[in-house]
């Protein structure tokens, strides 16, 4: 193994699928009777199962966070930079847990499961669910580990909304919430792009009103649509002139009027919508961007962000990346803002990239430190967390 | 009238097409032997034909800028703002000409019109244009108007371009060149936005490969999907967020999964998109922004600002918008820096506004100051364009 996957690597990685039998009552009204999440797992859990981070992904995330899943792989998990041996989420210390979310599809019930009343894929009568149902079933394969606290929960994006809500829902369960590239709440605009996207996604005739696996077509182009939308959000300006410029294809302008690819980022947006509409889910997709839509932290607190995170009694990293424009640095600043007025300790990286939104998945030296010494701290409270926890019970 | 609209408005106005049967050669190499373009004009020629000012509007737009077709109308021009009796494009001193862009939608020649060797509409058959083909078309416009010289030519967006292309091609048939919004080029960014809208058109089933006209459909939804993207991205974060924040239509949240328009910011957006594809031809749709990508002022410069503009002979006034992140101030500022450079008169002015890229459209109490300051200098050049005439001779 060593031969194939660099050395700092998880290297081969096998996800898991795991049942649960006891029905899962939803925001939404509606209960899930039984369902299952597909999960990887990183490093050792240890005796005093203290050690445990969880990873949630965002919205075009899985499970797959790290490591490879055959020797073939030509690209190893999402979070790749940041899970490993010696990496800033260091499996030397700690037991990583990245489940796919529910309503996703890469192994987790979702809109492309078999309805078990109908014996049809859901399709787009899966149940709509909300970060905090995604928090409530990640308690319950917390549980079924026999972890009682996450040493932290991290997620970039919507997955930095989920850890927030972790640190309300099950303020006792979590000692570290690190909320990287998120908001509490979306912009009118960042919700502006999804409904492009879903109304992107809705108007393809092969979408079929949401039931396209039934009829066997998959809605390829308001798929793609759908991703290139967001994917030029995803990205910097600055990224993308860096990256395409004005460059030509040919090397000189065509003229004909049916000349669809002549800019590299024309082809290079194209590339990126199809490839992603070729393994994802356009139900998945719809129900994700709702999710994000709806997130608002502070909503049933009265719409007091304060008295929300009054709720949580963890620590909290949270970053932005300056060149962000979907979840600006102004976002994470009003959380840490809210964070300090509420007394919680809150630690915060402004981390200047050119890399737009995406940043929080790519390489940057300063990021990697800012997580790896944030991570020795959370190590640290590892260790002592028998401590911590009878201080604990003592303030509560 | 004076009853029936406002006093500052030019009032009732009419279109008039105008017809040339001399061939125009295009910038792809293919020659129209015949085209006309809808007109609309206010105020009057003076006898020197001194003060014409030429409008050149932008992607969605066309020859009404201001006044009303009818008294029933309930809108007027869409830079009724500007132009009208005391307005900054004053019809008391100015004549003002505004014509519908060759390839455009309403009323001037384009992908809608009949193909003279097909017998049937052009569709996507029709040559792809230049910002260049649309000036040479306007250059004709203005012999058939007797004006040998515009006291200036304005625009914003894609029109600010045109008005650099006039300075380049026609440098001694323009005084002063208004430049509003505008870049020398596009960015990365913005060409796969556009790409990303023409996408949206040619998915559409309906869109028949660009000969829907001849099968009596429109591809209505992906020209409202084009619109949208658009749409989004000419509004700023702030704007949108202080238009409709996260307001739900409804006033609570709905929890189906098929509640498809929660937000108001969606709703507006259906509306918007829905509205445009009703009165908008796809076609001419893809042609614009292939023009507005196109255009690379110095391309045939040696991608040389400073070289093109020397080829300038006109004063220049360019304005940009701190919201508009699709024609960033930045952008602007590259264009006066290299004004400045070819030593040029250049007047430039950021203006603060939260309406982002359509603020060139809307009203601003400095925008205006501005505008008026410019054009009161435009009118003294104008009552005296003869001895200028004679003095840029001598200079030649």
């Amino acid at each position: 193994m060593s031969d194939t996957f660099p050395e700092n690597s998880v290297g081969l990685v096998t996800p898991e699928v795991v049942h649960f039998d006891d029905p899962l009552e939803l925001a939404c009204g509606r209960t899930l009777h039984n369902y299952q999440l597909m999960v990887e797992t990183y490093g050792e859990l240890n005796s005093e199962k203290s050690n445990a981070i969880l990873i949630c992904h965002a919205l075009s995330g899985n499970h797959h966070a790290a490591g490879y899943h055959s020797v073939d792989d030509k690209k190893p998990g999402w979070w790749e930079n940041h899970i490993g041996p010696g990496k800033p989420f260091d499996t030397n210390q700690f037991f990583i847990v990245c489940p796919n979310n529910l309503g996703g599809c890469h192994g987790s019930t979702g809109p492309s499961s078999i309805n078990p009343d109908t014996g049809k894929p859901w399709g787009v009568d899966f149940p709509p669910l909300r970060a905090r149902d995604w928090v409530q079933s990640q308690a319950k394969l917390a549980d079924r580990l026999g972890i009682q606290q996450w040493a932290a929960v991290a997620g970039g994006s919507l997955g930095g909304m989920q850890a927030m809500r972790w640190a309300l829902e099950y303020p006792d369960r979590i000692r570290h919430a690190i909320v990287i590239a998120s908001a509490m709440k979306l912009s009118a605009q960042n919700i502006a792009f999804n409904e492009i996207a879903r109304n992107a996604i809705k108007s393809d005739p092969d979408f079929r009103d949401g039931h396209f696996l039934e009829s066997n077509t998959l809605p390829r182009n308001g798929l793609a649509l759908a991703r290139m939308i967001g994917h030029v959000t995803y990205l910097s300006d600055e990224l993308m002139g860096n990256k395409f410029g004005r460059e030509l294809r040919s090397g000189s302008f065509q003229q004909g009027q049916d000349t669809p690819i002549e800019f590299q980022v024309e082809s290079y947006l194209r590339h990126q919508g199809d490839a992603f509409s070729s393994n994802f889910d356009a139900n998945t997709y719809l129900l994700m961007t709702k999710a994000l839509d709806y997130f608002d932290l502070a909503r049933e607190y009265g719409n007091d962000p304060v008295k929300a995170f009054g709720h949580a009694l963890c620590d909290f990293l949270v970053v932005s990346f300056s060149t962000d424009w979907r979840f600006a640095p102004e976002r994470s600043q009003e959380t840490v803002k809210a964070l300090i007025d509420a007394n919680k300790n809150v630690s915060y990286a402004a981390i200047d990239s050119n890399l737009g939104h995406d940043a929080f998945l790519l390489p940057n030296e300063r990021y990697e430190h800012i997580l790896t010494a944030y991570m020795s701290r959370v190590a640290s409270t590892a260790d002592h967390s028998e401590q911590r926890a009878a201080s604990m019970e003592g303030s509560l």
